[in-house]
C-alpha cells in the first residue's frame, strides 16, 4: 500500500516536472520568436524607416474612414455602402504614390464601366423572361470574365491595368447577376461609386501629403544607386585583385567589411522586375518636387538594363578576384597600372554620373573620367605589346589578360551608360552645372 | 445671292468631305487596332495554349458560382452575402493550382481569425459606452492594421502570406466597426464564411479537375527548360566563334535563326522572380503527378541560382562571339579543338542533366560529359604552353585567351550546376535509369 502511493506520487511528481520542462520548453521557444521577431522588425525599420511611415499611414487612413460609421449624416446616406470605403481604403493604399494613385484609379474607372455594361446585360436578359434570363446571364458573364481574364495576359495591360481588369470582372459579375430592380441598381451604383471615391481619395490624400513616397524618385534615386555599387566594386577592385594598398580612405575598412563592400553589385544583377514596377507606377504620378509629369521614365529603363550589362561583365569580373596564380611580377608591373587605371576611371564616371543624375545637373564632368578610361584601354595595348615576357608561360597570364579584356568591355559598358545618361539629361532637360566647376 | 448659296453649299461639302476622312481615319485606325490586339491573342494563345484554357476556367468558375443567384434553396439561406461567393472566385482563382490554393487558404483562414478578433473588439469597445466606443475601436483598428501592414514587409509572411494579411485587416476593419449586435454578426460570419468557403472550394475544384497548371511542375520544367537554353548557347557557341560549319543538323538554320537560337538564353538572366513565385506557389500543392507533398522545391531555387551564375559568364561570353580581331591561325589551331570540347561536352552536360529532370531519372550520364570537360580545361594547360607563337602580338589574342578562360569558368560552373541535381535527385529520389544505359 506504501510502496503503491509512493509510486503514484512519483507519477505525479513525474508528471509536472514533465509539463513543467514542456511548458519552460514552449517559453523559450516563443521567446526565441519574439526576440527574432523584435530584431528583424528592427533591422527592417533602421534599413527603411519608410515602411515604419507607411504602415502608420495605413492605420490612420483605415482609422480616418472607418470614422464615417460614426458619423451620422454620411453612413445615413451610404447604408451598408459604406463598407465599400473600408474595403477601397484596405487594398487601394500602396506603398508609393504611383501604385495607390493607378489602383484608385482602375478601381474607378473599372467599377464605373462594368457597371454600365452589367446594367445593360441585366436589361437585355430581362426580355428573354424568367426561364431564359439566368441562362443569358451565364452566357454574358462567362463571356466577359474569359476575355478579360485573357486580356491580363497583354504585357501592357499587365503592367498598367491588371487590377482595373479583375475589378471589371468583378463589378460586371455582381450587378449583372444580382437581380435588383433598374431604380435601386442606379442608388446602388450611386451610393458604391461615391464610397469608392471616398475610399480612394482618402487613401490618394494621406499617400501625397502625409510623407509621401513618390515612385518616380524612388526610380531615379535606384538608378544612381546601382551605379554606385557597381562603382564600389571597380574602385576596391584594383587593390583586391593586385594586393595593393591604395592611398585612398576606403583601405582603412577591415578585410570582411570590404569583401561586403565589394559583393554589393549583386543586387544589381536581380533588379529589373523591381524597376519596370516603379516605372509603371510613376507613370500615375503627377508632377513632383523636381520631376515633371511626363518625365522620360521609359529611359531610366533603358539605363538600368545597361547598367545590368555592366554588372553581368563585373560578375564574370568577381570570380577572379581571389585567383591564386602568381603573375610573374614584370608582367604584373607593367599592366597593373593601365588596370587599376581602366576600373578607377570607369569607377569614378559611374560616380559622377550617378551624382549628375541625384542633382539632375548635365553630366559633363564624367565625360573627362570616360576619356581617360578610354585612353587607359588604348595605352593597354602598348603595354601588352611590351610586357609578355618571351620566357613566361601563358597559362601564369591567362586570368590577368582574362581579367584585363573584361575591364576593356566593362569600359565599353560604361560609355554606353554615359551616353544614356547624356540622352536621359537633354529629355528630362536636366540643368547646367554652375560655370565655375568648369 | 447665288454666290452665297454656292459657297454655303462648298462649305457643307467641304464640312461632309472632312467628316468623312476623319471617320475613315478613325476607322483605320480602329481597324490597325483590331488587326493588332487579333496577332497579339494569336501570339500569345500559340506562345502558351494553357492561356486560353485559363480564361476559359475563369469563365466557367464565374458562370457557376453566377448560378447560386438564380438556385432559390442556396440564396435563401445565404441572402445578400451570395456575393461574397462571387467576389472571392474573381479574387482567388489564379494561373496554377498552388496559387489558387494558397489564396483560398489565405482567404478563409484571415476572414475566420479577423472575424473573431473583429467580434472581441466590438464587445470590449461597447463597455465603454456610446461616446468612448468610436474612440477605442477607432484605436483597435489603427493598432491591428499598422501592425499587420508592417508585417507585410517581412520576407517570409510576404513570400506566403501576404493576401492573408490584406484580407485580415479588411475583415477586422469591417467587422469591428460595422455596429452589428453580436447575434446578427454570428449570423453574418456563418454566412460569409460559408459563401467564401464555396466560392473556394469552386476555383479549387475548377483549377485541380480541369486542365490543372501545378506550380510545382512549372517549376520543375523551367529550370530544365534554362539548362537547355545555356546548353544550346553553348553547343552552337563554338561553330560560331571559330566559325567552323559542325557537321550537326543545327548548321542547316540561317543565320538569322542561329542568331535568335544563340540568343534564347537571355531570358535566363532575369528569370529569379518568376522561379521564386513558382517555388512559393508550389509549397501549397499537394502531391500531383510525379510530385510529393514536401518535394524539395528549395533545392530547384538552388540550383536556379547556379543556372544564372552560370548565365552571367556566359552573357560576358556572347560580347567576343562577334570579335573581328584575326587569330593567328596556328594558335587558332591549337586552342580551337579544346574549346570546342569544353563547350559541347559543357553543353551536353546540361542537356543531360535536363533531360535527367525532365524524366526524373539520375543523373548519371552526365557525369562523363562533365569528366569530359573538366579533361579538356585541363588539356588546355598543356595545349597553351606550346601553343603561345614566341613572336606573334599579344594583342591579337587577348580575346581568344579570355574567350577560352571564361569557357573555364562555365565548366566550373556546369560542375555547380550537376552537383546541385545530384543533390536534387538524391532529395527527390529520382528512380535509377535502366541498367542497360550503363
Amino acid at each position: 500500500m506504501e510502496i503503491e502511493h509512493e509510486s503514484s506520487h512519483h507519477q505525479i511528481v513525474g508528471f509536472f516536472a514533465c509539463m513543467w520542462w514542456w511548458i519552460m520548453g514552449l517559453f523559450k521557444k516563443f521567446k526565441g520568436k519574439v526576440i527574432g521577431v523584435t530584431i528583424m522588425t528592427k533591422k527592417l525599420g533602421q534599413d527603411d524607416p519608410r515602411r515604419i511611415i507607411h504602415s502608420v499611414k495605413m492605420g490612420l487612413a483605415l482609422s480616418l474612414i472607418s470614422l464615417v460609421y460614426y458619423f451620422r449624416p454620411i453612413y445615413d446616406s451610404f447604408g451598408v455602402s459604406t463598407m465599400w470605403a473600408v474595403l477601397t481604403v484596405v487594398v487601394v493604399f500602396e506603398f508609393t504614390v504611383g501604385a495607390t494613385l493607378g489602383k484608385g484609379f482602375n478601381r474607378g474607372m473599372a467599377t464605373l464601366l462594368a457597371g454600365a455594361l452589367g446594367v445593360g446585360a441585366h436589361q437585355l436578359a430581362s426580355l428573354a423572361g424568367e426561364q431564359g434570363e439566368p441562362i443569358i446571364i451565364g452566357f454574358f458573364v462567362f463571356l466577359l470574365a474569359t476575355a478579360a481574364s485573357f486580356s491580363r495576359f497583354f504585357p501592357e495591360i499587365k503592367a498598367r491595368y491588371d487590377y482595373g481588369v479583375l475589378i471589371f470582372i468583378l463589378t460586371f459579375s455582381l450587378v449583372s447577376v444580382s437581380g435588383y430592380r433598374v431604380d435601386k441598381i442606379i442608388q446602388l451604383a450611386h451610393q458604391r461609386l461615391s464610397t469608392i471615391l471616398l475610399g480612394s481619395l482618402t487613401c490618394v490624400f494621406i499617400s501625397i501629403f502625409v510623407y509621401p513616397v513618390w515612385a518616380g524618385e524612388e526610380l531615379h534615386n535606384q538608378i544612381a544607386i546601382n551605379m554606385e555599387k557597381i562603382a564600389d566594386f571597380l574602385e576596391g577592385f584594383g587593390g583586391e585583385y593586385f594586393e595593393t594598398e591604395l592611398s585612398n580612405g576606403e583601405s582603412a575598412l577591415d578585410p570582411k567589411d570590404e569583401k561586403l563592400f565589394l559583393e554589393r553589385y549583386k543586387s544589381v544583377l536581380n533588379s529589373k522586375t523591381a524597376e519596370e514596377n516603379l516605372a509603371n507606377f510613376a507613370r500615375w504620378e503627377p508632377c513632383h518636387g523636381r520631376f515633371k509629369f511626363r518625365h522620360p521614365w521609359k529611359q531610366y529603363l533603358k539605363t538600368g538594363g545597361l547598367i545590368r550589362q555592366c554588372a553581368y561583365r563585373v560578375e564574370a569580373l568577381n570570380s577572379y578576384i581571389n585567383s591564386e596564380i602568381q603573375l610573374p611580377s614584370e608582367f604584373k608591373k607593367k599592366i597593373q597600372e593601365t588596370c587599376i587605371k581602366m576600373s578607377s576611371e570607369s569607377a569614378k564616371a559611374l560616380s559622377e554620373l550617378a551624382s549628375a543624375i541625384r542633382t539632375m545637373t548635365q553630366p559633363c564632368t564624367a565625360d573627362v573620367h570616360i576619356a581617360n578610361s578610354r585612353i587607359a584601354a588604348n595605352s593597354l595595348k602598348t603595354a601588352l605589346k611590351t610586357a609578355l615576357p618571351m620566357d613566361s608561360d601563358l597559362l601564369q597570364i591567362i586570368s590577368a589578360v582574362t581579367v584585363t579584356s573584361l575591364l576593356v568591355e566593362i569600359v565599353s559598358c560604361t560609355e554606353n551608360i554615359a551616353e544614356s545618361v547624356h540622352e536621359l539629361a537633354r529629355l528630362a532637360k536636366f540643368k547646367h552645372p554652375q560655370e565655375q566647376i568648369v
